[in-house]
């Protein structure tokens, strides 16, 4: 038991660290309380991650890797129009939101804003991440483009940074208020701004 | 001089606060750094505050205090049209971010970011305060749809909602890219939302 304990503990520590960062983030949470919710010994820590820093990393990394399933499933789905699977990423990502009860936002929004109290590396890491998120929705917005459901003026790389702007935004106040108003607000005006509908 | 430097410590405490928890959100920061930081002597911090959670509550209200004036002084500025009032209120606060290089945002947004982390009595309290500033950026907007500068049908209180919505999200991006980028996208497309131009 003890060596397949043993196995399992980076992979433990890992998604236990997730769980906690996305709700408290990552200055708030304490090794000690990650080992305790993670069942892994006490000092066992450092055998498995050289510091709270590369830990903190590999969590973006394993959140990053979830978020870019969930966009390749919606954004690649070529059953649906470019602009509805827009629409139903944002319908599961509320989803996701409300089955947490809003205790859980996006790891990117709350490492974003405690980035003042984080090693530097955060930094780049989160906006690689973001850039990285952008891009998928762009090309889904230059399918939109090539099809005529949103004007052949439109900026697709501006747009979607604009939608992970807004949308981060969205999900801080969904949170907050513990509702998915905000979310389907940005949504609506999401859509007006680009000038095209989510059921073209 | 030590009855002065006790007359104004809780002041002093409070400013202190404030700039710190902008950079770094309240869960990271301890009493100790803010005694330190403030130049109060440690162990008075209780004889003028009762809790974290007390003072904290203070400094957002010193917080919304302050922003209460920007919006005042901008969106009240009768000798501009209401949507230009709002691009210069958006553009007031980029400068004051760009002053900052980026190391504070919106402290509603960072606290808000922790809420899972604070005090229960916090969620209450920021959702008071963005209530608040929807109230007047919607009368501002209700006066530029007197005057037809947006279109007659549009809803005002969603709007605002709306704008405090994507320009938390826009802070929140300003922060990580340490730019102002994300705020005058954000801004332009507002307008587009909006239906109007802040050059009415």
């Amino acid at each position: 038991m003890k060596s397949s304990k043993m196995i399992d503990a980076p992979k433990q520590l890992l998604d236990t660290g997730l769980e906690v960062f996305l709700e408290k983030g990552y200055s708030a949470t304490g090794i000690n309380e990650l080992l305790a919710k993670a069942g892994v010994p006490r000092g066992s820590f450092y055998h498995y991650f050289k510091s709270k820093e590369a830990f903190g990393l590999n969590i973006v990394d394993l959140y990053a890797d979830q978020v870019t399933q969930m966009l390749v499933r919606n954004l690649g789905n070529s059953k649906l129009p470019p602009l509805a699977r827009i629409k139903a990423l944002m319908d599961e990502s509320s989803e996701g939101m409300a089955k947490s009860e809003f205790r859980k936002g996006c790891l990117i929004g709350n490492l974003g804003h405690e980035i003042e109290a984080l090693p530097e590396s955060f930094r780049e890491k989160l906006m690689q991440v973001l850039s990285g998120w952008e891009s998928s929705l762009e090309a889904c917005l230059v399918e939109a483009r090539d099809r005529g459901d949103i004007p052949e003026s439109t900026d697709c790389s501006r747009v979607a940074e604009l939608f992970w702007v807004g949308w981060e935004g969205a999900v801080f106040r969904s949170k907050l208020e513990q509702s998915c108003r905000p979310l389907e607000l940005f949504a609506d005006y999401f859509f007006v701004a680009v000038g095209g509908k989510p059921s073209c």
